[in-house]
């Protein structure tokens, strides 16, 4: 039975990633040694780099006077990161979930902070507005994707001061305006590679202005200077990337990727629209994430949860359970996921409604 | 032809671990997913990360009162998170080479650091001795392997501070009495596994003893709490982890490494005596390395130097072009190197000298 992989992280990559990649670790581009196992200061390896890094360039239309480094540690990583490089006395925050809250706690170690806004009272159902963002901070910090709560910010914001974003889980999913920002992170699990690589698109300019000292492996200037390279990278989670950024370009890019994006998520939001057990935890559409599609039991149906669940398991659907804070159901449906995986969870939705 | 792959990190893994590592990429236990797509918590990535711990306690014979840590950020993020978690006010360190020299340079961001004994005075060429580990300070940092010079500490030291060993280079390649150290870390890419993972076994109780604030994902005790799971570990790297220590188990385990690796580095070493051409750049036999075999031509054929290195290229020999700083010729002869490429490289040595 053909498995459909709604994973929310790590998750699905196309086949033509996985199949690549698998290439390359038997043997790298015939020269009878693995990917695994090749300096990363070989000519071969240099010129995955390269490319993965000329990628994301191209992708994204990153303008110049920005770097792109290929990292480790995960997004955790970077909630440490960005304030030891940019914190100087105060910085705001817009908690708009668990992940946010995390990167909110580490910049604390580092100065002041001001969440500006919280849909904590809801288990972060919305996406708080209205707020203003202060423009004596040193930077705002956004979670653009909310994963477990299935809520985005899909358009880019004017910000007054240097705006970082965690697009840890919606990076490639849509055309992103990036001299909006000033820092763009996020763990490659979802839209990219492996989990084992993390991206970093930072605005040279914005460095160098800090007067506490920075451990050489967290500053980001490092990195800049050593083209990622300042120590061994993770060659096999880049080169599965690079194969990843290949496929969306071949596939016309980021428009592409965002039009599909939009017909998938469009769909299913459909159909628990329409189907009479299910409902949107998001209330507002204009919140609702395209790239983790959240949705519940309707009351009088609670009871039939876990029928649910066994019941899509045995149509091949993989890890549509909600997460534990949360409760009900989570469709991850990040670039790779076909169509046709959207509406097999569609059909498996409709038949439960008949079945009962 | 044969590819010989000398390479001194990332270097040489075993074919049983490429081959495994490929399939999983492709299907993971016939699951129909790809080891690169499944959650980290789902029940096939726990069983990975659980049973890759449980080889290194075996394998290593870890005593209790040890965690195996799985993280990111290789030696040079050890650099760093080692002094945030042990240096209060002073540490001692041993200068061998390069990356010792580095570790240094981080833990100076931190406190007082006492530089015990140095060999830079002849760029490393042999391992310190008659130095008195200091009985004040927080800990002791040496580093076992010195995989640019091919010096070797190859036996456990007694210390009467917490010692501190970065053994990246030739962890696994023999038995190591775990007790006598506080911590044991290293980066994955020479005896482990690709690039990505790196390793850290700590006793427990020398932490949680520091007045600074740590951040999270810097703060050992995290992932000792979190079994290595507080964000996405680097799952292919460690998949790859669990089928190299497989294979070490199905060899007969670290003795019957360090038995192969002192055949293997033997023979080298006295071809490089017995050789006319060649000599070893490492004057004391006890401090050779048998990780990385460094040899240089003998005055009278320096200007050899470049036709050595085309001849084994020629006879399939990769990686062995000495590190920049010392030149020479290097072959890293790490635990997945067989027998058969070390004399490989043997008859290159001896058909290079009769061809003079």
């Amino acid at each position: 039975m053909k498995k459909h992989n709604f994973s929310a992280g790590p998750s699905i990559l196309s086949p033509y990633t996985i199949k690549n990649t698998a290439d390359g670790i038997m043997d790298l581009n015939n020269s009878g040694l693995s990917v695994m196992e090749i300096s990363h200061r070989s000519k071969d390896f240099m010129a995955i780099m390269d490319e993965t890094q000329q990628l994301f360039v191209e992708l994204l239309d990153i303008p110049t006077g920005y770097s792109v480094l290929l990292l480790q540690g995960g997004a955790s990583m970077q909630f440490c990161m960005i304030p030891y490089n940019l914190l100087k006395t105060k910085a705001a925050y817009l908690d708009t979930g668990a992940w946010a809250n995390k990167a909110v706690k580490e910049a604390k170690l580092f100065g002041d902070v001001d969440v500006v806004a919280s849909s904590k009272d809801t288990t972060y159902s919305y996406i708080p507005k209205g707020y203003a963002i202060p423009s004596d901070v040193d930077y705002f910090h956004i979670t653009t994707n909310n994963t477990i709560y299935g809520t985005e910010i899909k358009e880019d914001m004017d910000s007054p001061v240097n705006l970082v974003a965690d697009m840890s889980s919606d990076i490639f999913s849509r055309p992103v305006d990036v001299s909006k920002y000033a820092l763009i992170y996020g763990g490659a699990q979802k839209n990219l590679a492996p989990a084992g690589v993390t991206f970093v698109i930072v605005k040279d300019d914005i460095l160098g202005n800090m007067d506490r000292a920075i451990p050489t492996m967290l500053d980001y200037r490092t990195h800049i200077d050593k083209g990622s390279m300042f120590n061994t990278p993770p060659c096999v989670s880049i080169y599965a990337a690079m194969h990843t950024l290949r496929w969306y370009k071949e596939q016309g890019g980021v428009a592409a990727m965002y039009k599909l994006n939009m017909e998938k998520a469009g769909m299913l939001y459909d159909e628990i629209e329409r189907n009479s057990v299910f409902t949107s935890g998001i209330g507002d559409e204009a919140d609702r994430s395209i790239m983790n599609v959240t949705f519940v039991m309707k009351d009088e149906y609670k009871e039939k949860e876990a029928d649910f669940l066994a019941f899509a398991i045995g149509r091949g659907m993989s890890g549509i359970k909600g997460h534990r804070s949360v409760g009900g159901f989570r469709a991850s449906i990040y670039n790779a996921m076909p169509k046709s995986s959207v509406e097999a969870l569609i059909d498996t939705m409709k038949d439960f409604e008949k079945s009962l």
